[in-house]
This record gives C-alpha cells, sequence and structure tokens, in this order.
C-alpha cells in the first residue's frame, strides 16, 4: 500500500492496512487522481510514510516479498498472541506465505507444524524448513492424533477447503487465522467453536509500523524468502508456472538489469 | 454441569465448561457409574464446586434460567473484551438467551443493538428490555446503515442463518460470537474477516467461578430472566409452545410444588 485516510481509529493506530481509504501501490487511483503502477519501474516516488528501511544484511530480492507474505503471517502471530517461545502453531499449506510462516514461528520460539495436502512436501518442511512435525491433511489418522493440540493455527490457502479438522486440531481458546482468499465462502461448523471457545479471524497485510519491525526481526535472525530471481521478460512464464504452483517460492523481478539491458 | 476431570489445563483455569470429560447435570453419567437425572427432582445430591449460591435479593424462578442463559451470555461479554461502558454490541435474536443479552450488555454500560427477523419485536427490544436500537436484519438498508459500527455481536440465533451481513456490522477487529448451535454449517466468507481482522468465535456456557461471579453481579443489578412459572404436568404443552417460541422467554417448572401436589 502506498496510502490512507491517516485520520481514521486504524489509521491512528497504526493499522493503515484497515483504512477503508486505504491506496494500494499497484492498479488504484492516489490522493491527487494519478494512476498507481507499482514496482515495476525505475523509479518510483511515495510518502515516506509508506517507505521501509532494509537493514544493511537484508538483501532486496530475497527481502522483497517479506513486505508481503512476511507481514501477512507476522501480523497476524504477534495479534493473536502466537509470537512466544513454546506456543504450537500449524501453517496450512506451504506456498509462498506458508513458507515464510514457518520460519517466522520457529524464529519465535514456536513449536511447528506444517499441514499440507501434499506428502510430498514433508521433506522440504521437515529439513529445509526447519519444520518440527508435518501433517496429511487428507490423512484422518494423522490428523485424530493431533487433536486439540495446536494454540493456532495460519491457514494460508486460497482454495476453497475444509476447516472442520483444522478447528479439530486447536486447543481450546485457539485461534485459525485465514490469510488467504478463497472465492467463495467457507463451511463453517459451529459446534466445534463453541464446545472449545475457539474462534476463526482473517488477517490482512500489517500496518507500516509493524512491517518495518517484521523486516528488523527478519534480518535479525536472518529470514528471507525463497525465491527465483526472474528478469522482466520472463513474467509471462513466470505467470504460467505460478498457475501450476512450480515456484520455491516466490519469483522476483529484476526491475533494474531488465531495464539496464534494454538501453543502447 | 455437575462435574469435570479437575486435573486438566480447562479445569485449572475454572473452566470445567471447556473440560474434555464435563459432565451433564442430566442424561449423562457421573463419576461413580449412576446416571444423573438432573433438577426434575425434590433432592439432589451435587459436589459443592457445582453449587451457585444465590445472593438472598435473586428470585429462585426467575434466577434459574440465568444458570444457563444468563453464564452463556456474561461469559463472552467478559472474554471478548465487550463488557465495558461505551461499547456497541450487537445482539441477534430475541430469546431465552438475547433477552438476557441485552440486560447484561445495558448493565456494562455498554450501548445495545437488537438485531432480528421480527419487526414487530420492536417495541419489546427497545421499551421492555431497554436496548438502544433495533435492526431488522432482513432489511437491507438498515443493516447499511449501520455497517462498521458494532464492536462485538452475540449471535444467539440456533437456525441456519446468514453471517455476511452481521461481519458487515462489527467494526475491525470486532468478534461475532455464537452461542447458538446451528445444525448445520453456516456459510462463512472469509473477505469480510481479512479485510477488518473480524473474528468468529464460539462459546460456551462458562466455569462455576464465573457463574457465581455472574448470578453476584445480576443480583447486583437486578437482572433476571424474564419467566413463565409452570408446573410438570404443564410441560408437553409447553414444548408445544416452545416449538412455536411461544413463550417470554422462559419456562420454568415449578419442581417442589408440583410434587407437593401429588403427595396424599
Amino acid at each position: 500500500m502506498v496510502g490512507a485516510c491517516h485520520s481514521c481509529e486504524s489509521c491512528k493506530n497504526d493499522l493503515e492496512n484497515y483504512c477503508p481509504k486505504m491506496i494500494l501501490t499497484y492498479n488504484s487511483i492516489y490522493h491527487d487522481g494519478t494512476f498507481n503502477y507499482g514496482g515495476y519501474s525505475d523509479t518510483m516516488v511515495a510518502n515516506e510514510r509508506y517507505i521501509v528501511h532494509f537493514p544493511e544484511n537484508m538483501p532486496l530480492d530475497a527481502g522483497a516479498p517479506l513486505l508481503c507474505a512476511g507481514i501477512t503471517v507476522y501480523s497476524p502471530l504477534k495479534y493473536f498472541g502466537l509470537a512466544q517461545p513454546g506456543k504450537h502453531i500449524g501453517v496450512v499449506g506451504l506456498g509462498g506465505l506458508g513458507h515464510v510462516a514457518v520460519k517466522f514461528a520457529k524464529a519465535f520460539g514456536a513449536k511447528v507444524t506444517v499441514i499440507s495436502t501434499s506428502p510430498s512436501k514433508k521433506d522440504e518442511a521437515l529439513e529445509h524448513l526447519g519444520a518440527d512435525f508435518f501433517l496429511v491433511s487428507r490423512d484422518p489418522d494423522q490428523i485424530q492424533a493431533a487433536m486439540n493440540t495446536m494454540d493456532g493455527i495460519i491457514d494460508t490457502v486460497s482454495a476453497v477447503h475444509p476447516i472442520l479438522p483444522l478447528l479439530g486440531l486447536l486447543k481450546s481458546h485457539g485461534t485459525l487465522v485465514m490469510v488467504g482468499v478463497p472465492d467463495k465462502p467457507l463451511e463453517l461448523p459451529v459446534f466445534p467453536l463453541i464446545s472449545g471457545r475457539k474462534m476463526v479471524a482473517g488477517s490482512g497485510i500489517g500496518g507500516m509500523k509493524e512491517t518495518q519491525e517484521m523486516i528488523d526481526f527478519a534480518a535479525k535472525h536472518g529470514i528471507t524468502a525463497d525465491i527465483e530471481v526472474v528478469s522482466m521478460d520472463y513474467v509471462n512464464t513466470a505467470m504460467e508456472r505460478l498457475a501450476k504452483n512450480d515456484v520455491r517460492y516466490r519469483f522476483v523481478i529484476d526491475i533494474g538489469n531488465s531495464l539496464a539491458a534494454t538501453k543502447p
């Protein structure tokens, strides 16, 4: 985002991301009526409130996706009291959001279980990302064995999927946080909420103050996104690969070098 | 409830109601293997942990329903930070739970809006129960005018119903608390949760310590349930009337006088 009203309750509480007049970086109208084209350019002017300082040891390319995926998982981990040693956190879906959720949750000292439909992601989750456990969400026995063990779950899946098993995994008073946006409503069974005072919540990116805090925390703990750097002329291929989930885990476009190569 | 394990995390935190081994007062097996028949008798023996002291000014008949309906709404109002002056609280459904929710929320100093499908309940809500506003949930204009104004909503409806309009009524970071149990899953739209960091939670009665606190609070503030006292031989008629929502708002069976009348 690049703007907001700066006078509402959300803005006053450094939550520009929940301001009803929040202005997106790309494909939106700025205060002066001009159109925002985002970061696909060699220069960009922005209000300093929306600038994040990258610490020296934070690489621009592997740090860039943290400004979306990173803050999207960091903010709810903090807000819902999950950013504490000893908490058991589930991460549903191992993609762009999920892989950084594992890294942040581990850095907070939590025990992390990755929950995925793909048994093939087990090694990646445990060996490469350092998760503690791996659950195949479609295996009732594995779900049953982990019932009532999690303090919170970050659900990064944007497809329609059942949340009943996820509510079962939560301890009483636990929170299921949706950060992916399925395009149709999910089925919400009410009794499992009531019998354990459980919650289903949503969370969307974070305010600028917390985004800076997240980048500083990531730099301190050596957290970056796993990326594949591509040049601008690769974007159509990248989009095709994205549709097949064929990226580990974020494409980053090298704008500077792409543009330099086009200059005489 | 009349029992629980007394050793789990919930029991240790005075939340026997969330103990996995919680024993219901009626139609369940007690620790000693005997069957619980509840309060439909002239005497009943219970563990003292499950006894609530009624202050002198709390009538037994109009206070009895508070042990279910009262604590069911009192507990989430406290837990979700809604029991504070100046909060704006919505109450969905004006029945046994809803009418005491209005009374407790007003006693906490909140501004209360009753949300109902029945326009005919407006006078009752505003004049008799002291609610501040009344919304007909099926009127899109009324809902639209109240969007993003409520800190929390207590939803007492046990029928399947849309929660999208209710999520819209919440301010950012607000909570929709389900205390009724629809027998089928509800539709949960995810985007409205994410765009305002909103929550849908469930809550079921309360622990014994909080139940005593609730009764003491009710006595102090003159809160009782609105009841119709009936004798035991009226129960079949009462059940028929319940099915038609024809009670304002709880039947209370006078066990003592019913039994006395049968004695020679």
